[in-house]
């Protein structure tokens, strides 16, 4: 099976967005033995797209084209579609309902400029996509189907999992299973060289894959069958979390917040947040899983001195004495922010996030943190982080998380 | 001039690793108002690279190559190139004494394999590589140059900077001048549309970006020279301004809390938050911007009935009334916020994020804020916002933050 891509949008040859669709189709992909043989990036110029399609459509047994398929005026794939594959545009009108009720729904004014969305080759079929207002077509010509998808990361992974993960499973012959594991606190290379000693069968890979701050590990599987697949993919599992340890904080879609909360309603404890260089990141992260209000209980940005010492109880002579980014300052924030909202478990975290600030004694990135957490002593970290703003930032925050999870898991494993 | 790219590499079709080396070579092009043409992305194998040579070479006068170098078996694009042209392979002996010589001088034993590295097409000239041992081959062709580099990024960036530049700018006769203005509140189609009454020149052209919740307007203009590529821009975009009008809330790198930061550091206001379904958010986006302290006074995560009441002052009899999503609530909440801290500008949130906790009389997606400033009464808004979790609480953040945008900068005309 030959499997092509077509990456459309000038924005893509600008070097202004980085081409996250062709990495997400060729690791998909990857999950089934297939390799995509070969991706045209191309402008949003109608001539290009037709050499493409051609050029595509020559080799290849699938083409999958992303972008384009918008309502704006440089959106030409479906009309490129059309003059390639020799046929006029219709209008669908089931696709146009399905847009004109999507306006409607999320209370937008419906513009005539959006019915171009509904216009797709007379010889081609419609996807209906879910969440987005341009269709994904289907067109089959000279013997090589043709999926074009939406640009937009969400919609197009979405049409990548029902439309393309199919035809791969179809093609491939062995099922093929697989299983991700999320780990933070460790390089991507330090991860890769952890688990070389793993020793992998022909049919099992390895993949590995950072989002900041994260570390992705993918466990792949082609088995004899779906319960020998499953069953190899569950045991590998294992062996990878016996060599990483506690970094593995959860798997597949999990997010860290989410883990948190699990373990947080598990214990029936309250959580709260004081927070200074993260400036109310770590509330957000809490509360970004549904549900969060069962546990969440509140917190408090404080951003000055001012508001440590009347929001959080911290004394002046602490402040005076160790300075705002000092373990002193953050446990006292800790026990001010428990004491005043009742919350069993808290996180109070201060720091140099910078780019300016830094002194000799406190560079820039150096971050204090301090958690509670019941039948435990109050435990502080004070880390200098590298790196830029953001990166100081999101550091602190996983950190300071993380070390909750630890603290907490370590209590719900005590109490059996 | 027509600039066309080739990256090679298994790894970038895998999705294992993201192609910097493009995005690079695009950026570099773009100051010299060339577009990348096309890009194919290709694997390491011989009979791939020349027809990708052969189609790039058919319509490009440029073409950059990156990667398959290296001294491993799979590098194998000096023999693709070699084999394109109908050239055999020499090894060139300056290049071999070279890198001989780095072998040397890092203490490493030179292998013979280093050795296949040396070897360029018979019509090829090798480009010393200063920062690695590969060089980089430059070949005519047919009326096409064809530059070959290394896929190691800090190499190909060294070559670019060296070899592309330079035949840019004596190709480049026109400057090119662009500038992105940054929108808020409408959708894609709907700036797309209100700009269709602009009329531009055949060397004037509009690129849209949407970057939820944002939509970016480029405006790009080829001119005889530089001032009058940049005098049109001017203009252009203070008609864009003029029709698009207050949903403009910045240009080019500029954030919406930058923007709000230089409003506020002008005003001499601090600014405070209190957050219920927005959860740290709005707090988060303010302190994102360095030096923020100056201007960001604290924030209260008010999840909960009970740190509304005991933070922010909130009445129980309000919350009893009107719930805890209102405009009623919003607004004590915002007075208790800066009746506390002292702040001059205050914003308060309170919402259905949803999944679930929506009713029928505030379904999910349903948002009150209530914004202060100085010399205006307290105002609030109510809203229900469409889609996810994530949807809901980035355009309430958003909404809020531009609600105080606009009241600070009338204040800010009214003091002239």
């Amino acid at each position: 099976m030959r499997l092509e891509a077509i990456s459309i949008g000038n924005e893509l040859l600008t070097g202004d967005v980085l081409d996250r669709n062709a990495t997400y189709l060729g690791q998909v992909a990857q999950r089934f033995g297939v390799c995509v043989s070969a991706r045209q990036t191309i402008p949003d110029e109608e001539q290009a797209m037709v050499e493409a399609f051609q050029l595509a459509g020559s080799r290849a047994d699938l083409v999958v084209v992303s972008g384009g398929l918008g309502p704006t005026s440089d959106d030409l794939t479906a009309q490129a579609a059309a003059l390639f594959s020799g046929q006029p545009l219709r209008r669908d009108e089931v696709v146009l309902t399905r847009i004109k009720e999507r306006f409607a729904r999320s209370g937008r004014t419906f513009t005539e400029n959006n019915a171009r969305q509904a216009d797709i080759p007379n010889n081609g079929i419609a996807l209906n996509n879910p969440v987005g207002t341009a269709p994904g077509i289907c067109l089959e010509y000279q013997g090589t189907v043709f999926l074009f998808f939406p640009g937009v990361h969400m919609e197009y992974v979405r049409f990548v999992d029902e439309e393309v993960a199919g035809r791969l499973r179809d093609h491939v012959g062995a099922p093929v299973r697989w299983k991700t594991l999320r780990t933070f606190g460790w390089t991507e290379s330090a991860v890769a060289q952890a688990l070389e000693t793993m020793e992998l069968g022909d049919e099992e890979w390895l993949q590995y894959r950072a989002s900041f701050p994260e570390i992705l590990v993918t466990i792949v599987v082609r088995g004899e069958d779906v319960d020998q697949a499953e069953e190899r993919v569950a045991e590998r599992c294992t062996e990878i979390r016996s060599i990483l340890g506690p970094i593995v904080y959860g798997e597949g879609d999990q997010t860290l917040s989410a883990v948190i909360g699990q373990v947080l309603e598990r214990l029936n404890y309250q959580i709260a947040v004081a927070e200074s260089c993260t400036g109310g990141l770590i509330g957000h992260m809490i509360t970004s899983t549904p549900g969060a209000s069962a546990y969440f209980k509140e917190g408090v940005i404080a951003y000055s001195n001012q508001t440590k010492i009347n929001r959080l109880d911290v004394s002046e002579e602490t402040l005076a004495e160790y300075g705002a980014v000092s373990e002193e300052t953050v446990r006292e924030m800790v026990e001010g922010l428990c004491g005043r909202s009742g919350a069993d478990v808290g996180i109070a975290v201060s720091g140099v996030a910078g780019p300016t600030g830094g002194t000799e004694q406190k560079p820039v990135g150096t971050v204090c943190w301090a958690i509670r957490v019941p039948g435990q002593p109050i435990k502080t970290r004070k880390i200098v982080f590298p790196g830029s703003r953001t990166r100081v930032t999101t550091l602190a925050a996983w950190s300071a998380l993380e070390s909750v999870r630890r603290a907490c898991d370590s209590e719900a494993v005590g109490r059996g």
